[in-house]
């Protein structure tokens, strides 16, 4: 029972901060795991003694639901309000609502009774800029006014942007989600998710996406959300005072997060349990399932945009769709994996600059420039000037009878000679044509403008961005497709497509799997792509075009580079995330990975109680590990159990400071009893409760497979490597990460990962 | 590089079968992960030798995908025809197609000239068997001929059924789930997944479904999708010869076996996440979405039903719920988790008696015992007549119309005087009150039979009946609530619930809530569940009220023991399933649960140098223990290996047989080296290469809820216990599911588990 009786000793947690964690380390999930079995434990107890016990071990019990309810609500709230803010400060760089400022563009001529149908767009109340300074609505004068005021409201918003950014919350840059997968997989950023993050995350992504930079909000609003997991955290000390029990709420928190973001609570959920979280127990489903669902109600019940929907992108196709068209879905699926290649590619490389060369010191100016540009550039196409989500969503659109954009403009002249009579009215109109150009200059500019957005110090996420690339790229195809359809009804392969009274094809479609596509290239998300875009239309129909290009889109990216731009991003900071989905296959032992390496200095080890106070202050003066092995005798090299550098740290001062006797000279002792030490020796200290005597180990014959598994799959820090008994070396987290990294460099060069040897001399 | 040397030995497979396992045995999953990395880096570095070598290696990485799109091809293939014969079995019951005879009910009069749209069901092809023999389709007698064939078709089909089962594949019986569960934690039944066991539960699966039993195809057709899974994997030695791939490939297979029944791809990957699979990583989450979506569209183009639809039962709902109907959503949750907790109990009991008694002995009498019950309850009442399938589909169906169910009598007279005027036609006419009751003792009936059904030697899933059970108490609660709500219009609550034109609430909507709810009290399923129901009705709309449902069922089920009907039937199988969701609470050590115990002989140990080939023989006559652990000698105990007993017999009779000089006295060593013997001393024998240089170790002061996490997290058969390096004992996996079980019912007892002594006592 000494085991135990110590674990209870460290838990009552004898002196302030043991067993808390400093900035920039990494958890030991196992043994927040047995300190939070350890609170339940004496919660259920305690609950037998007294009525009001009970009532406190059943709030506990039921804090999570509760945890879960406030972040659904908030978040939904947050995101609403961050639409419904976007919405009008989008529209203010054009113009103003007169009948009352805080209307947008649609809310100013919906509430109008002038708006006739047809022209929805238009109402008296609603003036641009130009109209409302000189009175002319039309002219090459009134043009340039609103380019001029378009731009300058541009740069005031991303001038607001990262000034806030830079002064209040440097970790609002950015779209969070590389730093959550790190803090998720068990690595401490602290204010990271704080409440400063929070506010300014809010402001600063409105300002920088209703700037019209080429940037989404969905990344930020998973930040945004984990703000919420992590600040409701802070309620129960269930959640606040365990770090593997606080990333259980912020796994469920990130799905809220891109529930809201797209209105797919399912979506969510997968992408949470695909792309984000770490762990990922049952439990947490459910509850992020809860999460999700709550904050997409709230988001409803706000109801931003206007039409009861929950889904940022609401789509119904009427035709269906042939095996045929999976030819230009899996082209449109190459195209995505192109371009996620290329993107993750440049915009690492432009990182890299940005981090290595004087770029880097002028964030401010960066982001006046690249918005200056964008603005600029985008105004004269209205494809670009518009926000980003309104053009993928006219993108994605069928074109119905009422539908007055310049993409349905297809020639309807009932006089006109077809082809054959009972074919429908496909033929492009010059609207269309024009549309295409347009829409063709768009996509250049919108590929060349992300790469140099994203990594900007403001919240910027790359869902849109992506989205719009391969929606663009898509709505061309599909014109194309058609068209073709269209005149060369004849053909074999176009046989029975244009039927009366129907579309040929579904040109919105091909935007949409284009769309697929390119989240896809970029973001390597499978599953939760799938769900996501199948919630957005609500029917299995189309999930087979969404797969083909999803699967060609990956299987193109990844034979250029497994990662992500999430991955990516971890990497360039130097985080030390160990990807779960990274198969780990080189042929090296643990013996290869540990330290000490064959011409180091031995392992620095206390010994059970032979070592002074002073020793033990000397190593850790001399030394920066974070924790040092504990041996019966510097002789034998037994293993006895690990003890942490900061709970060492704390246990000296405090001795020093409280217990009367120990001095410089004490022998330290980790053992049940103090050692026999002649009566002139000082008074010994006795440690044992800080001793963890359940330290992971492995034997050196241990593939590094395995070890990196276990690694992997129980969150450990570092793991001690042994054989027959004797202690030989440590491998921590940070030596398994270098290790895969020089196995994954050395096997791109063609070097022969087996040769171990080689490898001890290269690193040497 | 010993270690890996001698891996490659091993891995060699130096004599057949080392590295198998035998039957009824627990598979080593870090040992399967290692060796299939080992087959990976093989055939990659062979693959730069020769484009032969590169296009199979090639196809080595592509055959996963292959092995997806078979399952999904065949087991959609079969569940089309399962659905199409049960169908015609299902009404050969009560008469036969003239015009032919392979027609079902619907397809006959479908196919008939005469058939009018009022009377979808009627048409002179279709005959009764009473009116194809005696002419007379009305009257007393005709009924009793209709009654008696009925019962004797049911017997037929039943008695088939079982004999099948009984002569030609036992493992067809029961729903498969819980040993599919099993199976994928790990554990090996050679044969119940088998060709065999694929043909004869596919057949009998039908003939149980048709006769009318209280049972489901939808567990079943889990077991028959992973029967097909193995069946593929045999194709591939990457998958066949592994036994942790083999897994990956059966869990998507369970995915594709829900997709079919269902026709909900994205519930039944959820469902093989959450509810059956162990270890599922991120690429088996893609792949077993492509198998089920395979699966459902291979279903849809076969088209069994007959409406283009994929799933089970569509719905499509007009009427938006209301906020205080949660109050009934959340009452049948009650129902559900009270229903489940009932099932579960008696059902258990009912097996053990089964398994205990007599009764046992006579499956095929039990079989066409409750089958007559069952008949001749059944044929009087109109909804147990009929397919369970047809009933839920009634039960969930809004009566529109064009509706001409009893179900839908409401009283549409417009010369009646109306309370209001503005209020719909709702009163509830004589075939409403008609249909209460015959769903009243339906509910009863459904009840009462499924307990003593679900578990008999006949192929059974359990989904069916239970969302009858909770179809029908849905339904109920939703006539009654919609009758209050029509006559009782001006209550407050009920205020605008009734408008002119439209139903005041959809009784359907409570029948599939109510049928979440019992599912899920049975199964304790929660995400997939949602999603299953989501996919369904295809709309976000009603997931709050399903999952208000399915949470309160989930909570109250809870309440009365944590597990559902698949953890139950595992336990009383005494499978050694280590289950996730059990949350281990206990303050236990290692030393607590290893053996030997404290006075027990000591362990049975091999020395690396000075055992003999007659020691080990005798140990290993003596023990029935999977394996050894290896020490340098019996003083030190320092822990050197560990080694199977398996690998050791055959080893042994291997080198007896080829390898000159092995004699009874010659020593065995696991040394490099051979150790110094007397020149006298017959040959040694090494047996390195069948050693596990990397057994993996935890010291005694472990806790066991973290020892526990390792058993599960690594898929462990066994771990060995050390203290100070010394080899003090070993824990297995079923060491660790003992404990669990015994210190549950301690603690349920209300005895203190923390006295370890006294478990001790009890134990000993």
């Amino acid at each position: 029972m000494n085991g135990a009786g110590n674990l209870m000793d460290f838990l009552d947690e004898p002196f302030p901060d043991v067993g808390t964690y400093e900035d920039f380390h990494t958890i030991d999930w196992l043994r927040e795991k047995s300190r939070d079995t350890d609170r339940h434990r004496k919660i259920t107890s305690k609950s037998k003694e007294s009525l009001w016990e009970l009532i406190k071990s059943l709030l506990d019990a039921w804090s999570g639901w509760v945890v879960m309810l406030l972040i659904g609500l908030l978040s939904g709230t947050l995101a609403g309000v961050i639409d419904l803010a976007v919405d009008w400060m989008t529209d203010l760089k054009e113009g103003v609502c007169l009948s009352a400022f805080w209307y947008s563009h649609e809310q100013c001529c919906w509430t109008s009774n002038e708006t006739t149908f047809d022209d929805r767009d238009k109402c008296p109340q609603w003036q641009k800029w130009a109209e409302l300074m000189t009175g002319h609505a039309e002219g090459a004068g009134a043009y340039v006014l609103n380019y001029f005021l378009y731009v300058l409201w541009a740069l005031l918003f991303s001038f607001l942007a990262v000034s806030l950014v830079r002064v209040f919350a440097p970790y609002a840059c950015g779209s969070g989600i590389p730093e959550i997968k790190t803090i998720l997989s068990g690595f401490i950023i602290r204010g990271y998710l704080g409440k400063w993050t929070l506010l300014i995350k809010t402001v600063t992504l409105v300002l920088a996406v209703s700037s019209g930079l080429s940037l989404g909000k969905e990344g930020p609003l998973v930040h945004v959300a984990c703000c919420c997991g992590n600040l409701f955290c802070s309620l129960f000390s269930k959640y606040s005072k365990n770090e593997g029990k606080r990333r259980e709420v912020l796994s469920a928190a990130a799905a809220a997060g891109v529930s809201v973001a797209f209105g797919a609570p399912i979506g969510g959920v997968l992408f949470s349990l695909e792309e984000v979280s770490y762990y990922f127990p049952l439990k947490t489903l459910w509850r992020s399932f809860f999460a999700a669902l709550v904050a997409a109600f709230t988001l409803r019940s706000i109801n931003p945009f206007g039409n009861s929907r929950l889904v940022l992108f609401y789509v119904e196709y009427h035709t269906p769709w042939y095996m045929a068209e999976l030819v230009p879905f899996i082209l449109l699926g190459v195209f995505g994996g192109l371009w996620g290649t290329l993107f993750i590619r440049a915009n690492i490389a432009w990182c890299r600059r940005r981090k290595t060369t004087q770029l880097g010191k002028y964030p401010v100016l960066e982001v006046i420039a690249v918005t200056g540009i964008t603005a600029v550039l985008a105004f004269p196409n209205p494809y670009t000037r518009r926000s980003t989500s309104e053009l993928i969503s006219e993108l994605f659109n069928d074109c119905g009878a009422l539908e007055s954009s310049q993409l349905c403009d297809y020639i309807n002249n009932p006089n006109m000679s077809r082809p054959v009579d009972d074919i429908p009215d496909r033929p492009a109109g010059p609207g269309v044509y024009n549309a295409l150009w347009q829409l063709a200059l768009a996509l250049i500019f919108k590929i060349v403008i992300t790469i140099f957005t994203f990594g900007m110090k403001i919240p910027s996420g790359l869902f849109i961005p992506s989205m719009a690339v391969g929606a663009i790229a898509g709505r061309i195809v599909g014109i194309a497709v058609e068209q073709m359809a269209y005149h060369h009804h004849d053909w074999i392969i176009f046989k029975n497509w244009c039927r009366p009274g129907a579309d040929c094809v579904t040109p919105g479609l091909y935007a949409m799997v284009g769309a697929a596509a390119c989240l896809g290239g970029v973001t390597r998300m499978t599953v939760s792509l799938v769900v996501i875009m199948f919630e957005l239309t609500g029917g299995l129909e189309y999930i087979v075009p969404l797969m083909a290009a999803a699967v060609t889109s990956k299987w193109v990216a990844d034979a250029f580079g497994k990662e992500g731009i999430y991955e990516s991003h971890i990497q360039l900071n130097g985080y030390p995330y160990l990807d779960v989905r990274d198969e780990f296959t080189h042929r090296t032992l643990a013996t290869d990975v540990m330290r000490p390496r064959r011409n180091d200095p031995p392992l620095a080890v206390l010994t059970q109680d032979s070592t002074t106070v002073e020793d033990v202050e000397a190593l850790i003066k001399d030394t920066d590990y974070n924790g040092f092995p504990v041996v019966v005798s510097r002789e034998s090299e037994r293993l006895i159990g690990f003890v942490q550098r900061r709970d060492l740290t704390l246990a000296i001062k405090n001795a020093r400071q409280k217990q009367d006797g120990v001095v410089s000279s004490s022998v330290v002792y980790f053992t049940e009893d103090a050692p026999q030490l002649p009566a002139s020796n000082p008074q010994p200290l006795k440690l044992r409760r800080i001793l963890n005597l359940s330290p992971f180990t492995v034997t050196d014959h241990t593939p590094m497979e395995t070890v990196v598994d276990i690694f992997r799959k129980l969150g450990l820090r570092q793991c001690l490597v042994t054989r027959s008994g004797r202690l030989l070396g440590i491998i921590t987290k940070k030596d398994v990460l270098r290790h895969m990294k020089r196995e994954e460099l050395y096997s791109a060069d063609g070097v022969n990962s087996d040769h171990t040897a080689q490898l001890h001399q290269l690193s040497a």
